[in-house]
């Protein structure tokens, strides 16, 4: 597949999913809204086409949607995490990548979003990493980014996103798509992982938020220019 | 003890509580610096006053260095907090207040920096709390500064200092103090068990840093001005 091809965001009718669907849209790129309700994914392909001129963005069930492109989004709440992985085991192929963006927050038990999980692999992106087949690499990415920002064009992102993972090919490859978005740069953050640390960014911004009454973003200093 | 009196940096002597010291000294407040050896402490504070003029610095044992003032820093490695508070548990006395900037690397059992060590407490900043004496509060802040730029007054800051606490005014208390120094910003990040994914920051930014041969601090984005 060529690099223009589409981009399948896995449970993409959430908050982030669809922010990130408006966002890459928006850059130009052909986007594919999964949902495992085809008609929901489509309800929220029309909303981001509502939204941004000349959007290219359709709705599928998930297990069409990922095999629409080379990188997939994994944008669903941890409680879901597991089942959508299982039922795309037969569906992803050997050197498709998944873009894990998952929080192991205690919401997602009824507890508090400014609590995370133990999760036994370490993090959900390495359970998630467990679960993919063979030849398929997991990055960890998007934990600080504010759902509610990026899903509003009107918002002028300026904040990194921690990318964690254990190749660097498939980490620059998402790195890049992830710059396509005006304001957000991609930070090499290590293995997949630190992935549970860059997880832990979700609840500390969370209650960062409360306290100040904001939708803060992470932005790293002293970062060079010559990045991947 | 008024506002001016004198700050003490326990467990001084090395790279983090060093830069501490000279920052705050150089910002015109006096400091002491504590160590288990005195001698160690004096020398340790005639470094300091060999880098920056007129800074009132001088050294003393730790126990000693306690009483010198309200708002105590704690910068010991992991391995040293348990014993230094218990050095301190007929020293501390109401009122006071411990900065604990402690993280529970794993390289404090000959384990990787960019790993963790599981605390029974959550985080190494609760098990301060639960070993100080009833009245002094622990606070938890300083886990994303680099100790090498904080210990270079060439080197400009511009960064923020998470500061997680169970009590307001304590909290608002220890962010003026790091406030003093120039180019940092004191971010309320919440209750005491939040420094549980502050403390993360710390391998987080070490696995940045190796991977893009920095010394990277942390900047919200999207924070009022009026904070406290």
């Amino acid at each position: 597949m060529s690099q223009a091809a589409a981009i399948p965001i896995i449970g993409g009718t959430g908050a982030l999913g669809s922010g990130l669907a408006l966002r890459l849209a928006a850059a130009g790129r052909e986007v594919v809204i999964g949902s495992r309700d085809a008609f929901r994914a489509e309800e929220a392909a029309a909303r981001i086409r509502g939204q941004a001129r000349n959007a290219h963005v359709s709705g599928a069930a998930n297990e069409e949607a990922a095999t629409r492109g080379p990188i997939l989004f994994l944008t669903v709440p941890f409680r879901n995490q597991s089942e959508n992985l299982t039922n795309l085991k037969t569906t992803l192929t050997e050197g498709q990548i998944v873009v894990d963006a998952t929080v192991p927050l205690a919401a997602a038990v009824s507890g508090k979003a400014t609590r995370l999980l133990g999760v036994p692999q370490g993090s959900a992106a390495e359970q998630a990493q467990e679960m993919v087949p063979d030849g398929v690499t997991v990055i960890s990415a998007l934990h600080s980014v504010n759902a509610k920002a990026l899903g509003d064009l009107t918002v002028e992102l300026d904040e990194d996103v921690l990318v964690c993972g254990d190749r660097k090919d498939p980490k620059a490859r998402v790195a890049e798509l992830i710059e396509l978005i005006p304001g957000l740069r991609a930070i090499n953050s290590g293995a997949l992982e630190t992935a549970r640390f860059a997880e832990a960014l979700t609840p500390l911004l969370i209650s960062v938020n409360v306290r100040n009454k904001t939708h803060a973003g992470i932005k790293l200093t002293g970062i060079p220019d010559e990045r991947w």
